[in-house]
């Protein structure tokens, strides 16, 4: 497959504890990274699914942020509760999930 | 702006000198995302424009790899020469640069 059905990009750009931006690694974008690679491996999602780890994705006081290409939809405040619904609605069956959506407020 | 007009990955992923597969951060991609940031920045794109830093994206033998969303146009063999045609020609006025595209082959 040339290109992947979709690709996930997870922020982890992490700044230093007390930065009044706060920073996604600062709430457990790792994880979340982690958790959300093997739940599409072991879904079988892997041959047509790409999780990357990105530098800041610019809505730092909304995070954990995630961007899903090339369907350009952008979740906030992901947990890795919030992976399970990921994979089985956006990820198998291409439906967005409302709740999670990233407000439209300008990039910080 | 709720969503950047265009969205670049520059793969930054860095193996181990000697490894089989090789890497775009072996090939010097730590440069080439510095100077697009950079002169994204300059040319005042940077209101439309985001540049993040990547993980792998899987054509490691074809790097320095870089994509752009939501066009989903993949670029290989990226060097610092060619980002001033990446930012005239595809940022700028959205038309894709035909001798850079990824061909059509499997994610390593």
């Amino acid at each position: 497959m040339p290109k992947p059905e979709r690709h996930v990009l997870v922020c982890l750009n992490t700044r230093p504890p007390g930065n009044p931006k706060g920073s996604c690694g600062e709430k457990g974008s790792e994880e979340v990274f982690d958790t959300l690679k093997r739940m599409v491996k072991e879904r079988g999602l892997a041959d047509r699914v790409i999780v990357s780890r990105t530098g800041c994705l610019k809505h730092c006081s909304r995070g954990i942020t995630m961007a899903v290409y090339p369907d350009n939809v952008w979740y906030s405040g992901v947990k890795v509760a919030d992976l399970d619904e990921i994979c089985a609605s956006h990820l198998v069956e291409g439906r967005t999930i409302e709740r999670l959506l990233m407000p439209d407020i300008p990039w910080e």
